[in-house]
């Protein structure tokens, strides 16, 4: 009788899951007992070339995942230099392998991928033409988004009982006609309002770069995988920094656009739709500014995506942004540490480092202050935090009697920058209006700071800290407020923690906030932020790539 | 004691008012008895040619304000053929012509203007270029901009009170900076939400065409002026219509964009802000589509409004919009009409006339059906009409103690068309949602019909009827569902209702919406809106030059 009865309680579904997933993922592609064991013991993952060690990727196949950007692949597929089956199969294998040792994943089509990598390759030989500008292209992508076929559980026992997705969602329709190959969703935290991309049905995604440290969240799975080179290009979203986030704690590049500019529509959410709130965005993680500019040039293209998603903008991608200096000389404004805030001795350092690679080359510097407590990432975090906490909010964990994990427990909130800006106990509409009203306040704030100052761009942290151990993040008080102002902003890595330079700890004297353990992040990467206003993402980009260079050569000198 | 007693009751203040506006028009601008007394008897104002038969403008200021677009006078201005002292001066005139005999205007700024005027004159003759691409040029203004000392009543006798505007509009900001000159700002109706430009302090504005017929509203005042020439170009705002009614009541061009194109930041309102409704915009009202386009362009040009104004969209004008057919083939969606909001019959044959004509000349033409009850007009109405009736709102009449003029009083409502879209006695949050779930699904079906169809733009009536008597306009449910998806539209004029071709009287069998009276509206303009989905102004009005030219070609032969 006992054998009859339903898988009813949350851990017997998330058991049948798992092993539904592992099943998925081809009986060569697993790592020996001993290679396993070797990575647990190893927390610098990528020191010791896992995908070389495993033997399971040939030469070419290690060649193709790791020595070239995904532009540089195109040029190779499209050329017919290089068939798409071949790269779709080096990513799934790496993709496969990374799963195993840092839990990445949620959902694998490989067969799928490999098919349809067969397809693109017929077709290019019939046709003597690609497909479109990502023709075979392999892109991985959060699990948010639907794949017709592919479940969408967003990591909620309480999603298992989904169907699969029965139509794509509309940057998934966008990427197949541009002839893209898609092959693995990636991983996220429960609720997707952490930085640490663990739940209860896929578990816990672990940093390569070293897995005691966090991968961030919430496109965790996607900064992971990019790191691990098991993706060329993948696409996260992101509220509050949820790209921008694991790409600092990953060391890869991250651009979250101006909302609407990727269409966002269609995905699986567990929030409640029209409160308002900060606008989500979808947007890339790679390896280069290049492979950014790829996916926005891609997708933007001359502003298609509103026949996809009603929301989209159909605004075209400037190919040579308008607003800027051809001479490439930047006026940079460089965002002020927030005294609520105070950033970890890497990230400061990383930082003043990048100011003074910047200034070498002659590009002017300009300090802002906050002198207005409007305009300081406190205080922008605190509104971000009050739309975030107010209104109903769906309990999709009581559904199924599943818990919270670690880091949604803890639910950490801005807690140390004072009280809520809006007075509580206002009715609904009072609330939302006074909400408002200070965002307001901030765009104008910020609006003639860039006037005033005549900025290019601002440079800022990604956040407080690197990546830390798991479950200590905290609140992401430095990427949120660019949500806030629905501001485009790169992720460049650059550098590395380093307990030989920044020995001594630092506590930020907040129960929220991660204090820095020397020890713990040393070799974490570092990174900064390059941020322009709205509908600037043209701009974002361009001068990120000009800052990117600059950063290079100076990490040469 | 009575003579020394405060000004107190609304009336007085509205005496002061009107002889202070008054005071402000020069003697020597002012009609004769005898030609106000004509004027007043003569409900077809155009025709009687009342500039000429004051003998306050000269030839040359007739020629000036009656026989070039804006473009053409721009010409002249800034290749110094012509002043604006004396471009100024003309068009002054004939505003203030056109205020004793419609009350188009509610201030007057004539001696800053012509200061102004002189001003740019020096400029261009001492630096030998102009100071920008509207050098010159006289520009109207809806009464909520704000334009430097200069009182913004907006029609409310609580506002009588306040202050004249210390700082200017983002738009007033940037027209200044491109080079033109303010000298008027226009009438509205009280409460800014009704067809029928009146309130207490400025009076009614009447329809130069027949006095007897609603200018239009709330841009009322603009639409006037325009059409009586005493303004070359204008700029209201619309919300649910309030540009494209007047233009259509009044026989100009009219052009509401895209939300956030134009700066619409730093105006009076008299509303709340922050609940979630539909976005206001601002745009052009003139005599051709190159003048529209001319506003729009220069505006926009690379995208720098949002240096004004932190919500205006960082989006450059596209010269040659993409996704254009360069043969000027377009497809052409028509717009049915909806069993709710029967057509006049003069709308009706312009708009099959119009249809006739385009396919005349090869375009194609495809009828839309309203097949899914969420696609039609009625039910995007109320969707509107439930956004703007929800949440908390002002009552800034009680607080001067002025009555309701009888449009506000009348409060019509789209109530021929069914319940509320989204059912009453729901929590605030939960009708939001529902709202915005309503809304989204009315975006997605537009969105699959343009698709599937492959439109290039929505050829559709503009209202019900043409300008109908005083207080009898109704609801404007085919100008307000472009509100609600945010697509920009253009009102072209064309042709005029006659009683000899539609003599048979209609009802619509609605209490709130106007009947056909063939008498009643003989004469007054027809027109047509031309439509593209969100964010493709460029095309909207690339598409209404093509379909003018052809309307232009066919009406001549």
């Amino acid at each position: 009788m006992a054998s009859e009865a339903p898988l009813r309680n949350w851990q017997d579904l998330v058991t049948a899951k798992r092993h539904e997933c592992e099943q998925k993922i081809p009986q060569d592609w697993f790592l020996s007992a001993d290679q396993l064991a070797l990575a647990q013991e190893t927390p610098r993952l990528l020191d010791i070339g896992i995908p070389r060690q495993s033997g399971l990727l040939s030469e070419v196949e290690l060649d193709l995942t790791e020595n070239y950007t995904a532009s540089q692949l195109l040029v190779k597929l499209t050329s017919g230099q290089v068939s798409s089956l071949a790269v779709t199969t080096a990513f799934s294998k790496r993709a496969a392998i990374a799963q195993q040792v840092v839990s990445c994943l949620t959902e694998t089509f490989f067969p799928q991928a490999l098919e349809r990598a067969k397809y693109l390759d017929e077709y290019l030989q019939r046709e003597g033409k690609p497909i479109g500008p990502l023709h075979g292209l392999p892109i991985s992508m959060k699990d948010t988004f639907c794949v017709e076929g592919v479940q969408s559980t967003i990591g909620y026992v309480a999603f298992l009982k989904n169907e699969p997705a029965k139509t794509n969602s509309a940057l998934v329709k966008m990427l197949l006609q541009l002839g893209a190959v898609l092959y693995v969703k990636t991983n996220i935290p429960q609720t997707m309002m952490t930085a640490d991309s663990e739940n209860n049905i896929f578990g816990r995604t672990l940093n390569p770069h070293k897995t005691t440290l966090t991968a961030g969240g919430s496109s965790g799975g996607e900064g992971a995988l990019v790191a691990f080179r098991g993706s060329i290009l993948g696409v996260g979203t992101d509220i509050a920094g949820s790209i921008r986030i694991p790409a600092l704690c990953c060391g890869v590049y991250g651009f979250k656009p101006t909302a609407n500019r990727i269409p966002f529509g269609g995905q699986v959410s567990g929030a409640e739709e029209g409160i308002p709130t900060l606008v989500p965005t979808a947007g890339p993680l790679a390896h280069s500014i290049a492979d950014l500019k790829l996916l926005m040039r891609s997708v933007v293209a001359d502003g298609q995506a509103w026949k996809y998603d009603s929301a989209a903008v159909a605004v075209p991608w400037q190919t040579t942004p308008s607003g800027i200096d051809v001479s490439g000389s930047l006026t940079i404004g460089v965002l002020a540490e927030d005294e609520h805030f105070p950033l970890h001795p890497p990230v400061k350092r990383a930082l003043e480092r990048a100011v003074e690679a910047l200034k070498r080359r002659g590009h002017r510097i300009v300090r802002i202050g906050a002198d207005d407590e409007a305009q300081s990432v406190a205080y922008a975090s605190c509104v971000a935090f009050q739309y975030f906490t107010y209104g109903p909010h769906k309990d999709l964990l009581a559904a199924s009697g599943e818990p919270a994990v670690t880091s949604v427990a803890k639910a950490v909130g801005p807690m140390s920058s004072g009280p809520y800006p809006v007075q509580q106990g206002l009715g609904p509409f009072e609330t939302i209006q006074a909400l408002h009203v200070a965002r307001q306040r901030i765009h104008d704030i910020w609006r003639r700071t860039w006037v005033d100052q005549k900025l290019d761009v601002i440079l800022a942290p990604g956040a407080q800290n690197t990546a830390v151990g798991h479950d200590t993040y905290g609140w992401p008080p430095y990427t949120v407020i660019w949500n806030m102002l629905d501001y485009p902003v790169c992720i460049i890595p650059f550098g590395k923690a380093s307990k030989e330079l920044d020995p001594e700890p630092m506590t930020t004297g907040d129960n929220a906030q991660p204090d820095y353990h020397a020890d713990e992040v040393d070799g974490a990467p570092c990174a900064i932020q390059i941020i322009t206003p709205r509908f600037q993402d043209e701009k974002c980009l361009w001068a990120a790539d000009v800052i990117d260079r600059v950063l290079a050569v100076y990490e040469k000198e």
